[in-house]
């Protein structure tokens, strides 16, 4: 059981950023990514249809046997973790609360804003855990649909990502806000333009680290931490155009990506 | 038969520029537009996936009883008109060929300039039909993925997209150009942009006028087209979130929609 994979499943590349945190923390374990290329992005789609196509791409990685599936995407993290929960004989771990906790640590008191896809705002899910955790904690969530393509298409730096958060947050710097939850793993890559406009007072806090941090105590609990001694082995799949996954993915990652593998779920 | 509505497809919103344009010149059709918001988008997907979700969405038109489908999506017109042509017992009719056959004769031979999705312009289907419509012309293509959710953010002027189009087409102003093609249906809401940053010496085309003379003519040279007397009847389909389609469609369709039907295509 301890040598088996945990499995990491994401919309599409977003979810690597979570994958490099997790690798960092837990470096011995072995992994498993899912990106569902062929139905990306979630972020615009409603509560129905993203449980339906995360169920497909969770029942897929469950049969690959895994010892535990990290849930990248907030998206399906924020509407699909019970119906996942209840389908599949794995426990299954997702980013909102431990990056709703993490925000609430962070924050000074000031107003805690979350930023995310139009889907995950909508959900509420971030609103009602942040509600939980820091109840003191005024908050302001905000969809921001063009970050995504943004930075799919590398277009990070610059006077275009820019001018973007400039129109999306440029009314939030009056706000009071001590602190952004990045709520979507794309949003990192843009940290830079969203700092800018935010001003330096606001601490950006993303979700990777203290899920990974979950999935390590997770593990630890039940005694599934692997020890090695052979080095961890990473599986990369996509459900769509592999070539185009790996150019793009290195750049979510961090390093060089080997052999994407394409898999069919219709 | 000749009362049968035409069924229009396409990946989501952006087909609406084709239809507001067929109802205008054929305004005494019965039309049933299907927008695939479960999946949208198409232009950033591969050969195959793009057809099998092309298929699962003509096959549906197809039972609604249609005489005659137009795909109103590049993408799919570029990847999938075979396979579906294949597959239907009824007409089915691309933007591709209408629309290369326009900037064919609009251009004073200078280069035509071909935009569109990375599926598009990867298909090679503009460049093809131009190569054998206007052989003598100098062709440059060119993906723009950005302009899709642009268009549908509604960011349609001002100095965003107006930054975006510089960078994708800057370069091209010295490139001889007289004919700019919109090989996406969203482009035609970006045409002040791209008009700017290519300058007044260049038409810009799109596919949707040469489409519906393309549906006048095949519907009359089968007998097909509608009378009268009753008022047409337009309905309107899309595969996820009806609401948010409403709210993006009206800008597309340019008049209100009424009522938009949910369908599940699994």
């Amino acid at each position: 059981m301890r040598d088996l994979p945990i499995g990491v499943f994401d919309s599409g590349v977003g979810g690597l950023t979570v994958l490099r945190t997790l690798m960092a923390a837990l470096p011995l374990e072995n992994t498993v990514y899912l990106g569902d290329t062929a139905r990306v992005p979630y972020g615009t789609r409603s509560h129905d249809v993203v449980t339906r196509y995360a169920l497909l791409s969770g029942r897929y990685l469950a049969a690959q046997r895994i010892k535990l599936l990290v849930i990248a995407c907030n998206t399906v993290s924020a509407h699909s973790l019970p119906a996942l929960a209840a389908a599949l004989p794995i426990p299954v771990l997702g980013v909102i609360e431990p990056g709703a906790r993490s925000a609430a640590a962070r924050t000074r008191g000031g107003t805690i804003v979350v930023l995310g896809t139009p889907s995950t705002i909508a959900s509420g899910a971030y609103q009602k855990a942040l509600g939980r955790l820091s109840p003191l904690s005024r908050l302001v969530s905000r969809a921001c649909p063009l970050f995504v393509p943004l930075a799919e298409e590398g277009w990070v730096d610059g006077e275009v990502p820019r001018l973007v958060a400039e129109r999306y947050l440029g009314d939030l710097r009056r706000s009071g806000a001590d602190t952004v939850l990045l709520g979507c793993t794309h949003y990192p890559l843009l940290s830079r333009a969203i700092a800018e406009v935010m001003g330096p007072q606001v601490a950006l806090v993303d979700s990777a680290e203290a899920t990974a941090e979950a999935a390590l105590r997770l593990l630890a609990g039940r005694s599934l931490l692997r020890a090695g001694p052979a080095k961890a082995v990473h599986r990369t799949l996509c459900t769509d155009l592999p070539d185009r996954f790996r150019g793009v993915a290195e750049r979510f990652l961090g390093r060089p990506i080997g052999t994407v593998e394409l898999v069919d779920l219709v």
